[in-house]
């Protein structure tokens, strides 16, 4: 009883089997509108022959559907509690785990969006969007990670609780957070991949900008400068006549073809 | 006794079952003000039949409060010594593992409102936030990780200073070990995600500065090295008279134009 | 029946021995020509004592090939179909194992071309190669990950199907999927190693291209200020004279050479 | 012998039960000041029921002191020597480990004093320490890894050389080697944790002297164009007025401001 | 037969015990001169109890090597039969594996060469450099790791064709490969290191000319700006007289003073 009112709980599985029952906490992923991110679900639960309580902590959307329909509906209660508590406990699992995969959808789809849009759109919202994608990714390996043995533990304990021919029903439990797992760490590779291929793409745009730089300042501080000499209020040879500018705008032009090529020599054009 | 007396130890359980005592070298982590540093507070133990010593080399907070009660308390006192010295044993480390858990909150607050922040704040104070939550976070590994497979043996070998009805109760310290590990696995993973999100953020930043630099940069120096060339000192076509100053400014609006048309299809404005 | 319809699965091998029959689903890459991406091609079959069922649910070529080999050519399909259906199988997998390979080939062509382009072609074409390459070896890990283990439990449960000196047949597919698994870790390393290089030719010619700004900047500014103050319509010593300009520029050369032995002492130029 | 004379050597324990002997192969860190560097002195010993003999490449000064004080001291001589060879290793080693950490002392302050300087010294300095740091913790990693499973072989082999007392000793040495490699990887972290904050303190301060070059760049840039075009040697309205030129500075003053309010506005000010 | 000729093969030991013969596949490193890479020579061999035939798809210098001194050298030829074909190919996979240690040799000469040069050289050599013995080291890794599972089964079965005392032999074989692979490691992790290190540097000197560029630009623009003012053609107080000059000599003065004053409280000088 302790166990269910201290808040601090990881996923396990204890069996009381002298007391005749299993008590399991496990994990679910449960997106919370107020702070827009991604929180553990607890769902802890008692399982003895002919019973099977569950609370949660959070309100699971699919534990109270399924339990909202047992209640309406006679005919799906009895097909479904005359298969015994075991049976019972995997449907709540099995539709608590496949609630999982919308959410990995959606961060598939956004994974999917980001690359797409990685060329084009403007830096700052790829960088919001990658950190944002890459927290919920973290966020979601955080529940499964503690997840899995606890499942595992389940299935070699709940043989008790089934008839015989359900026994391979965990299996498919298993496989479920298996494939989660397994999704999640390619997730975090593409992420991860996808942040680095931005930051190569940031800093090559930072290149093409200092390189307009580079070619405008390189070709345009020599000229002003030259315009400056023949501006200053001195005697200077040629100072006040047509020959001088016609001479000055040749040496002009001849610096701006020599920095031109320079700089195509150098790619930088 | 050397062990006791030698500063260099890691957690460790020796079982001197000959001389029917145990003796254990544990750490948690504390919080010394002085330094600003989290350090490991070690806690030695000799736990036999009958009694339960413990030396620390820094004060303990919980291992205080927990003695002063005793002392105070005669009927607290009587409830936790009937139930022998393993019970004891198991009060004294629970005490200090539920001390744990409020300093890990603070690194999730700290995360939390890094997270919050990053967007707006300047970068140097959250490279600096970043720093000092992530070496708390490598402190707190460090004291911890050897802890584990120490824990793991003390399970196993307290069983003889132990009623068997409480054999349960160390497996929830392993529990609180391993979910405090869980949590700083995760915290890594944060708050690197962190860094690497504030790395790019300042990347694109330096691409914000240097794209205004650049427009400045390409459009007044060529439009300066215009009004130089006009500004020297020598006879060019149409000096001295007003239509030369139109014709100028009408250039001159060209240019820029030109230029804010050539900076629009890069999208640097 | 339900693990063929349902759209989720990862790779695994069930085996029903009550029924007589062995039912497994393998993933294998399969090119994508419209989204030009790397997908899962899913084989689901079923392999019983005579038979061998196979399901998929995008076309996989090879396996198409081999059905229509066996149509067409009557004694081809006897030497196949006397050996078992285990030996079946073997050839089916086979056939998706060697088609494996060409897919690794072209990836592997595409490093060595990047390799051999780094220093020479521009960043923003490298940069997107790197990245195609790396997404395209992050999906092939995601398809051939889950595979091995599955492989090797097929490989402990077809003896029942296979006569005895056919079963190192299957050993071999394992090292088909051993082999593969290795290649796209090496190429992984690969690519990171090549990102990680092309980051720092970025960055060192970012380098290049400040330095040529800093220089001309360093230079010209200075420079342009000196012949400014000489053009200020008030009067300084040496103001409408020969000398002053013969002094002028002389400074100015001053200036020049002492910037650049500054700048060679700097080891910038 | 050949493994004496030989070169290259990983850590091993060779059990030649037969003959009597165990030979092993022990690697200890040693600071070269030649090549200011940490190289790996390799130990080998032979150990048999009543001799141990021991040969190293490099002056390992643990060992010398501790013989020549054997020599010197015909008491501690007797001591040692009457409790078996098997202890005489062991004190040979514990001596040689009580020597790794001081090194691992000096890896730590130099870390420390990195970490308090790391706001404030140049940040050319900074990443040299570090790289210097960084590649003494890869190199006392080298020639600690290795080490470990030797001695845990070490361990097993050694009973029949030692008192049954003293088997616990050999306990103390593999805990002294764990405790050398835990502090080895928190040290790793560390360092890498230091260089990700300098890493990011040097994009930040560019950041800042960019911010600085835009502001004068983007305030004065128009400024200078806007005198240009008043200095030109054409008629415009207003030339050679009093007006035209408060006219002229009141303009200016008004970019000025506008300018600044740009840059509070994007908080670059 | 159907392996030796395939191309695509992991080492691998297969026990064709029934037959009385020993397949296996083995991988050594060979330096292709033409494409200057490391590359992966195959070594496939056949062990019966009194022969041994060796395959390899490109030539082996110490194998070569090997034969020519047995075809020459009858003494030696005897010798090294008479014990056999196990001790035979304890000899051709002795020199193969001497025969790596020069490749590593050359590969830890260059990153210290590397190591030395980092602060003094340019960096674009330095990138090149890093990179190319990342890729050497990645190579090698490559052709290294699926090499020790195989040599760790070769030992087990080698027994059948070795005299008892020779089984001491293949242990140092697979210590040779956990050395190399141990070095290679080790070798990965110093060149991230340096990568790591010059990546810093190379942002580091960034800083360096961009403070100058900025300390440049920040003074002499104003000051430009300045003499821009007073050079315009129209009436300012003061136009056209000594005091004007030297007034604004004396704020230009200022000025400067100023702004050196301010970067060296930023520590920009």
């Amino acid at each position: 009883m302790e166990d269910v009112l201290s808040k601090r709980q990881r996923p396990k599985i204890d069996d009381y089997a002298d007391e005749g029952y299993l008590f399991g906490i496990l994990h679910f992923p449960a997106y919370d509108k107020n702070v827009q991110r991604l929180n553990a679900g607890e769902l802890d639960f008692f399982l003895g022959p002919d019973y099977l309580v569950t609370i949660s902590n959070v309100e699971l959307l699919p534990v109270t559907r399924l339990f909202s329909r047992v209640e309406e509906d006679e005919h799906f209660r009895n097909q479904l509690f005359e298969k015994g508590s075991g049976r019972l406990l995997y449907e709540v699992l099995d539709d608590l785990f496949d609630y999982c995969f919308p959410i990995l959808d959606k961060i598939a789809y956004k994974l999917d969006s980001i690359e797409d849009d990685i060329d084009e759109r403007r830096s700052e919202e790829i960088v919001s969007d990658i950190s944002k994608a890459k927290q919920e990714i973290i966020s979601y390996r955080k529940i499964i990670k503690p997840q899995r043995p606890a499942l595992r533990l389940l299935e070699r304990r709940i043989g008790r609780f089934l008839p015989e021919e359900l026994e391979l029903y965990f299996d498919d439990l298993i496989d479920a957070s298996e494939r989660i797992w397994d999704l999640l760490d390619n997730y975090k590779e593409v992420v991860e991949a996808l942040e680095d291929t931005n930051e190569s793409l940031i800093s090559h745009r930072q290149n093409d900008v200092l390189r307009v730089l580079t070619v405008f300042g390189a070709i345009f501080l020599p000229l002003t400068f030259l315009t400056g000499v023949f501006g200053m209020n001195v005697l200077y040879p040629g100072e006040g006549t047509h020959t001088a500018f016609w001479v000055i705008v040749g040496l002009m032009i001849g610096t701006i073809v020599g920095m031109i090529a320079f700089f195509r020599y150098k790619r930088w054009l």
